[in-house]
């Protein structure tokens, strides 16, 4: 418990897009080791769609730093034709600093700014698949609700399953 | 039943992507006249999206032509991440032709193409609002199966019903 206020504390947010960012969410992303290499590239892709694009992009980034070095970061953004839900596209910490709070920290400085965006709604999806037991924990322990499966969704034996919260 | 198997039998498909297709596709998706100016305006913008950076957009589109003009439309591609899951994200038929059959022939040309390129799954979207049930029921009779109900997801009281089709 120590820890975990310890290192949040030293945490500071950042909500800016830099070109060095494309290198740093490839590094965080890929450090986990179980997503796929086309998945690391749709998590850089986004980080380039929003360079090239700016907000228009619909991408929206908080990135959390520590000690100067960027640690973890989540992307989100509003969904098209919809009045007030959000989506939640990617959350990742560094790999040797999980465990110690900083990912709620992330998904609550998201929240917070869904939030003032005026959003009520925020989805999150992730697969079920064993190895992600610990992110579907991570995301019912943030008050998150599991809304509904999409089987074989990811491939055969992969469904998606989708969480929501509600402001 | 004549009718329905007249108009198809004139009917061309094309796939090209070309410049004046925004103005058609925004010319057939206002038609309807239930489609929000911000709904039709994402429509729009898959086109431009395409235009722009080619199959790297991962948009994909059917165009029926009849006598040279091009009265109906389909959007799908591959859903990111997926093995071989398909979005079908907008259909639309000019809406003084509809009820003849076209929109099932683009279905039929969409899901086609979907199996050629090794896609087992295909998703499409629509609201659980009253004025949407002859869309429902179009999925429904074209084999189409709901796998989910996001509440409230659109706005409140208009939720996303997810329909899935297993090739």
């Amino acid at each position: 418990m120590t820890a975990v206020l310890d290192i949040v504390k030293e945490i500071k947010i950042r909500e800016e897009v830099c070109a060095a960012d494309v290198e740093r969410v490839r590094s965080i992303v890929a450090s986990s080791g179980f997503f796929r290499p086309d998945e690391v590239a749709v998590a850089v892709e986004l980080v380039d769609e929003r360079l090239a694009r700016g907000s228009a992009s619909g991408y929206r980034f908080v990135f959390a730093e520590m000690e100067g070095e960027t640690v973890g970061y989540a992307c989100y953004g509003p969904i098209a034709c919809t009045v007030h839900s959000y989506d939640i596209f990617w959350i990742a910490v560094q790999h040797d600093l999980r465990g110690q709070g900083l990912g709620k920290y992330l998904l609550q400085a998201v929240e917070a700014r869904i939030a003032r965006l005026g959003g009520r709604r925020i989805y999150i999806e992730t697969s079920t698949l064993p190895q992600y037991e610990p992110t579907r924990h991570f995301y019912l322990a943030c008050g998150y609700k599991t809304e509904c499966i999409l089987r074989d969704f990811y491939a055969p034996g992969d469904s998606k399953m989708i969480f929501v919260k509600v402001l």
